[in-house]
């Protein structure tokens, strides 16, 4: 079995340190949540991970969920942990107390879901829409169904889902057939099928909440008809008691690749009874505040699950034996972690991560701000900088995952490709993320097409990039990488303008371009995360020496030899489009 | 299930064009080896390959290997087409006629090779290291032995293993502790575990061949002091006929990521009896003489698995419709091989496809001139380009296979995830082929070190790429390209300038090098035969038009959208290595 302890000293650098952005300072709020409150939440939060959740994701992947006659089966020992889980109210950690929830802000709630991905993915599904759900209730529904909804799933007796592919569509919403026709009482009846829907049945909560996509007869054709609805599983009185089965059904769960301990459902919707969330036709717009904050989160799994490969790949480097490193003197076979490139390898992975975190952590307080900020301004300016992040967030915090669980089987050689060590499994699972809550492809023409080419949010992330380095003199190294990234930022730049230059004429330019954009503002955004951290090191060497100077080494190596990769995504993006145009692939 | 078609056209526009190897063409035994015959020859595996063997693959992975009672099951079918396939005479194409081989040259054998691993890599896998067993008898045994073994593992009644790994050594061999006391009769008992051995026991043949490293008691230590010996599964009478068991039992076999039909074992040694192959302490040598053709092999399965991977992916992208191109004029959903991102996914398989069977296409015809040719200085050059390339194939083609084949999953979304597709398997299958037969980061490491740095190989190969393409200027286009090319060759040059500096006194920077050196000669290589073959279209492109001018235009996606990926290998690796090698992983 794979081995996990949650990185609750680097949640705490960043916790202690990287709170720079003094709109959230502001926030009333999280002011009484100190440093001693987060430490001891995380502590507790590691305690659950590594112990109870831990041990779930190799027995999912070893008995996956089951289907049979209509009911879904999680693995075993998944409804015992969940129990404990939800008792100790870990589902309520961000949710306002106004419903049972904790109050807890997104910088904090955020290392919780990182310990969660890396613990088990698929247990940490069973809870992951619920909060999705709630967000699209909170922010959507009428206060009654607020109230009669909103404290079981905070409470976590009640899950949610998200249900918005059908066979024909998954990108392309616009495409949705289930139907939804209004009942005498303001209620719905919605007729269809939904397929890869997670966590869609299983028995682990009293109900499940689903909130679905569906047209209205006589809606506009598109995404502008588009509604959505709230069906429980089973129905709910009046006193919010579970009673009769509503017309949901499971017709049967996905064998899959990883994550086998989630199931992944089709369901039936045959005249469910569902109520209305929002306006009618706006349904679209509902689900995507429910969409954007998984996007992060779906980013978050990738670095977890990263946390734990790079964790166990480490480890097996400190006991495996092979061969003689270059400066070998006793003549006796060494420790792999003596050998340059098992080291970069390493490396590779411990930068890219340590560098997400950082990256995520002011994600998060941009998060906390839009939602909580008393300014609207300042609310709106968070929220164009949340909203230019999130794709970069979701696709490229998956994509690394995917090159550092590969890289984690490399490691591990012929044992990494073996079952029982569970490491193939850390790819198996994380190969969802660039896929599922919208592909990484769609999250990077996301990125270009609506917020640098439509909105102009990119110029003001430079901007704060710029203003935040400008002073970064006081010591030759961090001067010496301040000016790397410059280097950087201005070839983004240069990768923006021409991206502006290629929208009237070129469109197809721009659509071959976005992923390498993506990946090129991620790499910068990362340098950024790389940068701050690096000037609270030296502010700081003097106290925790060991730990502050490896974290400025750490960054050394993610200037000189990650940072590379940019320039062959923009000259590769730049070449343009007209052979890939031209291509008739016979 | 996946489909596959052989991709006949291209190795027929390969075998009719590109055989440039002056050389190869004076080998008086390929001299009858006709355009005609090879044509045959590759439908008839065309047909095999894709009516028997490709629906073996998703068997395989839904009804893995079985181990029970000391007894291997292979997958359902498996026995009957693998009865089929030594029958039509499969296992002896490139095989010597005085053994009763076909006598075909590597070429051919390779496209052989190609469409196999295309079909299914584990039903492959059963047949394929009896080659690598032949040409290890073939080259090191004696007589008797040969005349007893090898006819009947050419017919493929009899397979062959290669038998290294330890628990407590893959790549460093040094390592081995299975022992071998030499008996009175001359033969030795063989006593020891080793582990991953593929196809190390099955049901397919009457008797399997196991060529096992083991020391002789009193050798040398390390390397140094290594022995071969075939060891086989029943023992031979003196007539040939298949007699008594003999020491040798399996233990166990791996449950694994993929390759699930064919059976990785652990076998037990227990005084079996074997017989020295070479001569005592030389084993290593003569294992390497199966190693190495093996690796080249292990290179064109990563080719094959991503021909199909690329082959599912374009099929899908021609039913799969999914949002609107940029150029959409109706309104209507587009097939998604109408967007630009999607095309760039493609384009970049293809490319990468194409110019990989190309080179392996021209490292054939090296190892048919290293093996045939009458004159021993042009056998050994030859042979000194095999030595060069043969790391750079194995590693480089099975990483692009990791490549394309998550591409592929990609390009499928959800369904890709799924594992009734059988996309998510090609990952799944191709992720053991930069493990085995040495990793890839030992690859490098024997590129850079034995043929980079000892042999100065490179200084040749780059003589006869900057030969080739010094009078490429007839046409606009392929002046351009070449002039790319000249850009990158001075690159690894530059490079390789850069290791010959730190050979003194900073081998780790030249350790933590390696990977990207490699991928830098890789791409390289594969522009010079993108180039080759650009210029044969131009030469040609009245005859085919279609297909010349999809050529040309896929050599240009190669050079402007792939070969940028050269630099960043190239800056972050001579960005050296103090940060990684200063690194205490805290």
């Amino acid at each position: 079995m794979t081995i996990y302890n949650a990185p609750v000293e680097d949640m705490m650098f960043l916790f202690d340190n990287l709170k720079d952005n003094k709109n959230y300072k502001e926030i009333d709020k999280f002011k009484e949540i100190s440093s001693d409150l987060v430490k001891d939440v995380l502590d507790q939060a590691a305690k659950i991970n590594q112990e109870i959740v831990h041990p779930l994701a190799k027995i999912g992947d070893d008995s996956p969920c089951v289907y049979e006659n209509g009911i879904v089966r999680s693995p075993p020992g998944y409804k015992e942990a969940y129990k404990k889980f939800i008792t100790d109210g870990w589902t309520s950690l961000s949710c306002d107390p106004k419903y049972g929830g904790q109050g807890m802000p997104k910088t904090v709630s955020t290392f919780f879901e990182e310990m969660l991905s890396s613990a088990s993915l698929s247990f940490k599904l069973y809870s992951e829409l619920s909060i999705g759900a709630y967000n699209c209730i909170l922010h959507h529904a009428d206060d009654k169904i607020k109230d009669k909804f909103l404290p079981k799933i905070v409470e976590g007796k009640w899950s949610g889902t998200m249900c918005l592919t059908e066979s024909q569509c998954g990108t392309d919403l616009g495409l949705i057939k289930t139907k939804a026709i209004k009942n005498s009482d303001g209620s719905f009846s919605l007729t269809g099928q939904k397929i890869f829907i997670t966590s869609g049945d299983h028995d682990l909560t009293e109900n499940i909440i689903h909130l679905v996509l569906a047209k209205i007869p006589g809606a506009p054709a598109g995404t502008k008809g588009i509604s959505l609805f709230l069906v429980p599983k089973f129905n709910v009185d009046e006193s919010g008691a579970v009673g009769s089965r509503n017309g949901v059904s499971t017709l049967s769960i996905e064998s899959k690749m990883g994550i086998k301990g989630s199931p992944t459902c089709v369901l039936n919707f045959d005249n469910a009874k569902g109520f209305l969330i929002g306006k009618e036709n706006k349904g679209l717009s509902s689900m995507f505040t429910m969409m954007n904050l998984e996007r992060i989160i779906v980013g978050i799994q990738g670095l977890g699950i990263a946390e734990t490969a790079y964790q166990n790949s480490l480890a097996y480097t400190r006991e495996r034996k092979q061969g003689k490193s270059n400066d070998n003197k006793n003549g006796e076979t060494d420790l792999i972690i003596k050998h340059a490139d098992i080291r970069r390898s390493l490396m590779n992975m411990k930068s890219i991560i340590e560098g997400q975190r950082s990256l995520a952590f002011w994600l998060s307080q941009q998060v906390d701000v839009s939602l909580n900020h008393s300014n609207e301004n300042v609310r709106k300016e968070a929220d164009e900088m949340v909203s230019l992040m999130t794709p970069v967030v979701k696709s490229f915090f998956s994509d690394m995952g995917m090159e550092i669980t590969n890289e984690a089987i490399q490691i591990f050689g012929g044992y990494g490709y073996t079952r029982d060590q569970g490491i193939e499994q850390l790819y198996r699972d994380n190969r969802i993320t660039p896929i599922y809550e919208g592909t990484n492809s769609v999250q990077a023409i996301d990125l270009v097409f609506r917020k640098v080419l439509t909105n102009r949010t990119l110029e003001k992330f430079v901007s704060l990039l710029q203003n935040e380095i400008k002073n970064y003199n006081d010591k030759v190294e961090l001067k010496r990488l301040s000016n790397i990234l410059k280097e950087k930022i201005k070839l983004l730049l240069d990768f923006s303008r021409w991206l502006d230059d290629k929208l009237k004429n070129q469109k197809d330019d721009i659509s071959a371009a976005c992923n390498d954009f993506l990946k090129v503002l991620g790499y910068v955004a990362l340098g950024y995360s790389w940068l701050k951290m690096t000037k609270v090191s030296f502010d700081n060497s003097s106290k925790n020496k060991n730990f502050y100077e490896e974290k400025i080494n750490t960054a050394k190596y993610f200037f000189d030899k990650i940072l590379p990769r940019i320039d062959s995504h923009y000259h590769s993006a730049i070449a343009g489009s007209e052979s890939l145009m031209k291509a008739k692939f016979n």
